[in-house]
Formats: C-alpha cells, sequence, structure tokens
C-alpha cells in the first residue's frame, strides 16, 4: 500500500500545474477548489488529484467545509517588484490564490511597471482583458489579425480604461516619469498567457534557426543570437 | 422619404435600451459597437439600428473606422455621488461606455461607499463578480441557493479580494470610519442588476399585497408600507 | 484497507447533495446517472462517488447496465400535499428522480395549489419555465431587471400556457375557488431554486439587520421580526 | 417605393418558415418574437423580417410593447383530432405559438393519440424530451447510435414520466383500449422533427432506389413501392 | 489487493466503448488521451479509467509525458477493404486512434467505395461534415427536417468539395468504373453515427414490426423480412 | 433614392472582409451564405449587407432558393503556386468559397510545399488542425503555452496525420526533395490566422522598436531592420 501512496504522490504532483487549467460554466451555486490534503485525508485526495488534474478541472471541495476565506485574497495593494530585464511585474488573483474562481470564468491581476518597463507582446488564448490605470500613465496597444495587422494604441493615464479582446497579440509599456500601477481583469479563471518572444524564439527544444530565418526574414545568425539569449 | 426617417428614427430610439443587454462570443477580432449617426449616414444606421436593437445586440462599426478611442474610457479615479438613501454610487465602465468592449464578455465598475453605505442585496443574472477593496474596508457577503441559505460574508481590507458567483444575492456596506472605495469587474459586458427589494416590493405594477404578506409572513400593512416608499 | 472504505464511504455522503448540481450537454447518446451501489461493486463506487460529487456531475452508470426504468418515473397524476404555511406543494421530477435525465438539460415537475395557494417570489439561476395549467386558476407573474423591475402578469384558466424567462424573480398563486394543478418544465435538469425570502430574511447565519432595513427602508424592528419568522 | 414594399413583401413570406428556427441563449430579460405588422409599421418590419429570417432567429418586439399575452397561450386542454393513417396528432407549442419563448430553450407540445395510434420513429435534432401520460397508456422507446442500436423501451400508465435523448431515433404508440394524452417539453424553442419514413423514402426528389434498395437489403421494387405511398 | 485490480479491470473493459463518447471544449493547451498502462501504473490507470468512462471523457496523459507520436497517426494512404455488402470501407482517425485529438472537436476520415459502393443514409449526432473527392466520381446527397425533405444532391468529380450539414441523413456511392477514395473531416473528435437501416430495422430488441409497417405503410410482411436481414 | 444605393454599396463593400468572420452553432438544417446580387434584388440585399456584415456572420439565402452548388466547391486536385518568399501556398475552402459552411463550424484547406517552402509560425483563434500528408514529407511543430513553451513536432511521411491545438504556436515546412502536397481541416468555417512575423514586425502602425528590442532583446538596429522587411 505504502508504495501506492508515494507513487500517487508524485502523480500527483506531476500535475499540479495541469490542474489549473480549467473552463467552465458554473454547475452549482460555486466549486471551490479543493486543496485540502492535511492528516488522513491525503490517501483520498491524492486519488482524486490524479483525476482532477487529468480532466482539466480542480476537485469541487465538499461545500460544507467552505468558507469566505475561500472565496477571498489579501495583498493586490503591495507593490510588485519589478527589478528584472524588462522592468515589470504581474500579482495573478486567479484560480491558484483564490480556489472560489473555480468555474466562474474571471479574474483580476496587478501589474507593476518600472519607469519605460514594459509587458511584452503576448497573447492570452482564453480571456479578453479590461485594465485600469491606478497610478502613472500607460503606453497600451493590440494588432489585429491577418490580413490588416493593424496597431492599435493609445498612451493612458490614471483613471483611464482600456480593451484588450481575446486572442489578439497586445502590450503595454510605461511612459510616464515615475512607476505605474494597473489594475486588469480577465474574463477566464486561468487566462494563460503565449509571450511571442518566448515561444517563437524560447521554445524547449528551439524551432530550426534556419526556419525562422525564413520565417522572419532575417540572417540565420541573427536568429542564433535571439534564441540563445532566451 | 422624410416622413419614413422620422418614423425610423422614433423606433431606434424606443429600441436604444434593449441595445445594450448583449452577451455572445467574439466572432471577429473586434465588433465595436456602432454609435455613429452623423451625415448622410443617419439614414443607413438607423435601419441598421432598429435590426440591432431588435435581436440583443449592438451594430458593429464599420472596422476601417475603429479608432484606439473606442476601446477606452476616462474618469475611473473620480470619486462617485454617495449623497443618497443608501450612501453608496457605483461608476460602471460596460458596453455603453466603451463600445469595444461589444462580445468581449467583459466589464468593470468603480464602487463609492459612504461611511455605512451599503451597496443592498441583488444579483447579476449574467455575471460573476470579482472585487477588489481600493480603500476603507467593507463588509461583503452572498448566500446560496435553497434549501441551505447559506449566508459566506467577510470584512475586508484595503488590497482584500472578494468573489460573488453568478445569479448568487449578495451585498457590500462599508463597516470603516472614512469612505471607502472598490473596483470589481464581471464576466459580461452587459451584467445585468436585479435588486432585489426593488423587484419584489417596488415592481410596476406592484405584486398583490397579501401575496407578498404570506410570502413574506408578515402583515399586509408592513407590505403596503413597504411598497409605497419604493 | 477496511478502514480506507469507511473513510471512503464518509466522503462520498457528505457530497451527495452536491452531486445533484450539474448541467452539461450530453457527450453520448445517454450518461444515466449511477446510484447502484451493491455487492463488491460498492468498493469501486465510493471512489467514483468522491470525484463524482466533487466535479459537479453524476457518473454515468456502465451503458450495459443500463434500462428503461432509469428513464422513466411514476406517479405524477398524485395530488400533492398542500397543508402547509402557503397552501402550495410540488412534485419534481428532475434527475435525482430520473437517472437518465443527466446531461440532457429538460426536467419536470408538478405544482399543487390549496384554494390561495401560493408559489411564493423565486428564481432559477440555471433555467427558464414553462407552465400549463391542467386544473383551476392560477394568476402568475415575473418582474424584469433594473431599472424597469416591470411586472408582466395574467390570471391563466385551464389548458393556458405561460413562460417564465430565466433569472427572473417570478410567482403563482391559486385565484380558483377549488385546487389548481399545473405541469411545468424547466430547460434544466437541476434548475435550482432561489426563494425570495428565504435567501434574505432567513438565511443561516442572518444579514445583518440593519443592512436589511436600510435595503427595504423599514424599521430595523420589522426586519427583525420577518428573520425570527424564518 | 411602392415597388420595393411588394418586391420587399414577397421576400418576407418566402423567409416565414425559416423565421422559426432558431436556438440562442437569452441575450436579456426576453425578447419576445415579434409579429407586429400593422399600418405604418409594415414598412419597417419588413425589413426587419428580411433579415430575421435569414440570420436564424426572430426579431425582439420593442420592449415597452410586450404584454402578458406575448409569454401566453390557450387551448392546450382540447383534445387533438387523431383520424389519420396514424391515429396520432400534436398540438405544439413553440415560439411560433408564444413569441415570447424566442431565446428561452424550452417548449411545450400535447399528443393525442387514437387506439393504436403512433407517433413513428423520428429524432429531434435540437432537443431532448420530456414526456408525462396524463391519460390512456403508450408504449414508448427509443433506439442507440451504433454500433449499439440498442432498443430501450416500456409501456407508461396514467402519470408515467419517460425521457428521449437529443438526437437519437425514438416513437411512441397507445397500447390501451380508449384514446391516450401526453403533455411532453423539449429542450429547445424550436426543436425540429425528422421523420424517418418521410426523410428517407418521401424525400423530394427521391433519393435513387437502388441505392436505398442496397442500403435496406430490400428488393428495388419494394422500395419503389414505399416511396409511391410517400 | 489482487482481486480489486482484476474487478476493477473489468470494469474498465466494459466501459471502453464508451470512453470515446466525448466532445467538450479544450481547457488547456491540451488533454492527451491517456492509454498507457504498463508496469505499476496499471493499479493507478485502472481508478482513473473507471471514472473517465463514466463520466463521458477520456483521461489526459500526464502533460510530462506527452509526445510528438501522441498527435500523430500513419496509413491514411492505405487503401480499404471494400469487400463487403455496401462496396464500402471507413478508416476513421479519432480520438481512439490519435489521443491528441481528444478535446479538439475535429476528426478525420477516408472514404473507400468500390464501384457502386454505397455508403448508406446515415446522421452524426454531434457533427457537420466536408469531404474531398481524391479519385474517381461519388453521388452524394442530404435531406432536409420536416416538413420539406428535401433531397439535395451532386456528382462530385476528383478534387471536388462537399458539405453535410450537422444532424441530417445523408449518403454517399461510386458512380465512376473504378474504386473512388475521399478525405472527409468531422467537426467532432467523437462525431457518432446512426445509420438508418440498422437503428430502425436493426435494432436490439427489433422495434414491433406492425408499428413499424404503419410508420413505412408496408405490409407487415416486408417489414418482417427487412428486420429478419439485419 | 439612387444616391443611397451608391452610399449603402459603398458600406456593404467596405465591410466585406468582415463578413467572413463568423463562428456560431447551426440554428437550422442549413444557412447558406447569400452572395445573390443581380437585377432588383441587388436593392434588398444591399441593405442586408450592411447588417450582415455589421453583426458579425452571413447571410442566409433564402432555402427555397438553396442549391446542392452551394454546398460544393471544385479545384482542390489542383497544384498551388509556391513561387514566393516562403516557397508556400494554400488554398482554402471556407465559407467563401463555400457558401453552405456557413454557421457549420469546420473549413478545408490544401497546402502546397516547394522543397524545404515554409508555412511560418502562426495561429489560428478560433480552430484546431487536422492535416494529413498526401504528397512528399513535412517536419510539423507546435509549441506550448507559458511557462513551458515545450516544442512538439514530428517529420511526417505520406498517410501520416498531424494534429495542432486551437490557439498554439504552429508551423510545418518540407523537407523532401520534392513537392509536398497536405490536405488540412479546421474546426471553424473561418478559422482566421496571426501570422507572427507580421503581426509583431509587420504590424501597421509598427510597435514601437525600442519596445520590440526590449522584448526580444536584441538591439533596437536588428528591429528595425526586421520591420524594413515587412
Amino acid at each position: 500500500m505504502a508504495k501506492n501512496i508515494l507513487l500517487l504522490s508524485f502523480v500527483a504532483l506531476t500535475c499540479s500545474y495541469l490542474a489549473l487549467a480549467y473552463e467552465p460554466k458554473p454547475l452549482q451555486d460555486f466549486c471551490v477548489a479543493d486543496s485540502d490534503s492535511s492528516g488522513v485525508y491525503i490517501y483520498i485526495y491524492i486519488y482524486i488529484y490524479i483525476y482532477i488534474t487529468r480532466v482539466n478541472g480542480l476537485a469541487c471541495k465538499d461545500p460544507l467545509m467552505v468558507q469566505a476565506s475561500d472565496f477571498s485574497f489579501s495583498g493586490l495593494h503591495i507593490t510588485g517588484n519589478t527589478s528584472n530585464a524588462v522592468g515589470f511585474s504581474a500579482e495573478a488573483v486567479n484560480v491558484v490564490q483564490v480556489p472560489g474562481l473555480n468555474t466562474l470564468g474571471i479574474s483580476m491581476v496587478r501589474l507593476d511597471y518600472a519607469p519605460w518597463g514594459t509587458n511584452p507582446p503576448h497573447t492570452h488564448p482564453r480571456a479578453s482583458e479590461i485594465l485600469t490605470v491606478v497610478e502613472g500613465s500607460l503606453e497600451v496597444g493590440f494588432v489585429t489579425s491577418n490580413p490588416e495587422n493593424r496597431l492599435i494604441s493609445k498612451v493612458l493615464q490614471k483613471g483611464d480604461v482600456f480593451v484588450f479582446p481575446v486572442g489578439l497579440v497586445h502590450f503595454q509599456r510605461n511612459v510616464g516619469h515615475g512607476n505605474s500601477v494597473a489594475i486588469a481583469a480577465l474574463s477566464s479563471q486561468n487566462p494563460g498567457t503565449i509571450t511571442i518572444a518566448n515561444a517563437v524564439f524560447g521554445s524547449n527544444a528551439p524551432i530550426a534557426s534556419d526556419l525562422l530565418a525564413k520565417a522572419f526574414q532575417v540572417d540565420k545568425k541573427i536568429v542564433d543570437q535571439i534564441q540563445w539569449k532566451f
């Protein structure tokens, strides 16, 4: 029996990321994601975790055990650490932080930007985004699909709101003198993010550099150079 | 021809509220709600408005005419006026304020509360809600459906986040000493709101007071009294 | 092993209510809700129950074991017992009574009304309703959402049909001399019901009475009085 | 102008059947199907009809003009006329009879059966069905898809309920001594019906009889014979 | 323990057909159907299989174990064996052959037809179909629903494409001198098929022959004859 | 009147691209996209076009006028012209070529590759893709979302099939000695394509080159160089 428990625990862990990828309609008042794993329960929950993580969703906590804390989160007023290459940080409040978001199709995020800090071009495969500037000013934009590939961008000030349609490539950067802060909401409990540069030049394993050279119409050496950075 | 224009205009106006009630999936990069009505276009748009308002949606603006301003809004940093009976105000940013939200299934709202200001019990038929406290402190809660009708409530401080599942009766009130402010997002471009007291006691025409007396198990006089207030 | 079985059984039971809250599309010909638990199978099904009840749905019975009885129910011709405070009874035929309804998105209910019997104001978060009067006569109505809160009501006679749109507050009461009977169908296998009076004044724990006093613009004493009744 | 009106009217009429084929989610409290066409409005509505019938839905009546009668129907207590080849009649209450059903995803039907009257094998492409026997007794059944093609059938008595899953071939017939009556509900405002015999042997133009002879493994003469009947 | 494994294995097998009937939206990048069952894992997977097959879907393989081979299939260039009663064969590439199709809502099939080979009248309850002729020529057609039951048919040559709307009765047959080959795609990972002749005349148990005689307006003897063939 | 017609025609044309962006469920047997514009009808259809293109869909042709040709297309056996920068061509069969695909959620495409011809990294915001190699051999791959950004790739031979999950960055290139040909199907009548290089470096207006320089961690000169090419 013990061997099985170990084995099962291992599987549960390897699945823990996938466990967050879920976007259904609510099927009852709520379905609080279940993260209990203390004491004798651990044996049961391991089984549930295997199943849950393997059918793209999170288990519902026993409704009798649900508490207000399952629907809440603290700390969105705290400034994020932007001391990194792009001068940007994101504090997400999705189903990982708030299990009660499970099945509700919405989440929130706090975005901090150092001066000229940049949230680089990316897409959310599962959500549209609405953002409001709480502090500073941001240049924001998105690009439409083929064949137009039109850039729609604007500089936002404190109190301004902007919308990014689902699936389109978009970005923000701080164009003010001080730090900038934004609060954004996304139409998914787990929006997903594809950062273009990482997906194309930083994939693991790398995409053949001559293929990318042809796609981006640059010298193969430049592609190698970019790939080497990621 | 002129007679038709007048006639059509009239119809367009009578439909203008319904025109906002819409919740589809986006079917192209975006479908900016169309509010243009200048010059010779007026004749065309009148026709479109009739149709649009009558098939629960908003017309898409010609994509070649779409601008960044269609996706933005200004003023969410401005304090709302809470000098009213409940000491509460809401500044919504939905498809009415931001035509680019049309079809994207999300919206935002700024909530201001005077001391003890109350957002009374209500439901959103078409959206879940995620709320963060930007200033002050709020007591929030929602009630589950029959047969439990369980109250799940919590006092939130600055930076706290709370979630209200779709369709459930919920409320907030300011329990701090000064004003409170919250930013909330809803999983619909037009969430809809049913304020319980207004729908039950303030409907137009009124629901028979003896029926309500039986439902709420109070004296008919009390129902008359409450209805008279609404 | 035995200890585990006991433990698991306990969990299965605590979940049994949630197990009914489910509204998917059918994903095969049918997915008959599984309630078998006899003999050696009990060990397996306990595991399934845990999972099932925790991912808002009901397990599918092994299709080889499905019988016509899984799709049928008897007794909808029997008069319900209306000797209660509101003089009303409802006999539901949903996925609890007919496991074959699992995933099919529809259910039925027989409604009995004593003279002046009342089905008090309520909402169905997950279904629209269509009702036909089989005997007697009913006053029925629903109220639209903010800001109109318009009451749309009618007195129905035998053979009349009426529709209640999803999520709106609605009610019925018997305005005939004898008993009334109606057959209604709902667009969900588990429509859910929020009885306004119970959710607002009868919640457990109670909503702060001064909050309700402000919301309903009545004296706090009256709210206490109503809450005491529920 | 006059020439246009005539032309448009013609188009509106040719579309009137398709106008009923609609199954969306409600996007506001209600969207009452619009059938007004009196006086000066006729000019406007003709335009709307063209559009409506051509984008699979029904126009919404101006909400200010909606009345309780838009949500009701009378006469479901009246016995249907079963003096026909199969001894069966159906009185549907869908969006055609009750415009308020538009977008609500449910409808009702009264079924009358003469002794041995038969509702022949058919499918509903857009709805599951729940049926209750109000009078007499019915043999009912449905057949599962390939490869099983299993018949699941039962004889129902007064007060019995039975369910037919969406898309599956099903039938009912009266196996009592007198007439039988059933009330059924379907999970669509316009379920659609494909009567097998008519679709396969009665199509217009006919399917090549030697193709059907091979499909049904019968002599071509028999196919000709059956096709001749339809 | 061993007894349990045997028992569970048995259950897993009886469910294996149902395990393929699934049509969700993808909820993460992919959810590769899990068919691993080697070594110690077998004990775990048996539990998952029970659950999976019983909630209409396939388990997701651990994403860390996913390989390119999970998204691929070989052999669609191989001619199928058409030496059977109808001179037709279908080589499906759905979620059974390509586990990576799980949740993606699409599948492919190669169709081979001997001269005059026929794919008899059938419906796909869960998918529309698009077909292109790679070799030879095909007569294809579908029939609309009641009341029109209109046949829409065409003879296709190499390089022609044709579409069959979801749920409608349709067929193909080879009208060329040699063999014909088509590649078709369906809008479901598991479209499902109801072959009319088998469902109506070959059901198990049979539908009462006098009921079918009335439905098809033929002599009961002919129905018996057809049923005997199936 | 004449002035209006001209004006309306103009609007109809400007909308013609958007007119293709549509992905609903079918709401009747079929809704053939309407492209008729001959004779007196032109006046009517102009109105419909405005509406259609402006509510993300295509008008339905009058069902009485639908013909088999509305569901068919010819020429998918013809080799495409790959004499271009990437040595690749795509012949799409979607709702533009086959109006009968309107609302059916599926389409097809023939892909031709010169030796080393490349279909560069791109995403389909609205569809998964299944591809089979009809001639030659292809290296294919897709990259998963953050944080893994894992490349899953394979070399395919004639008769091999591969799947690309919805929304993920993917590519193909010919790694054989001669030309390669593939037939692919997509789970949308209008899948949409975002070619990464064009959207990021070829947008109109361009994204600020220093922003891209930071995002791709390359020298601003290189970004200018790439942007200049697009």
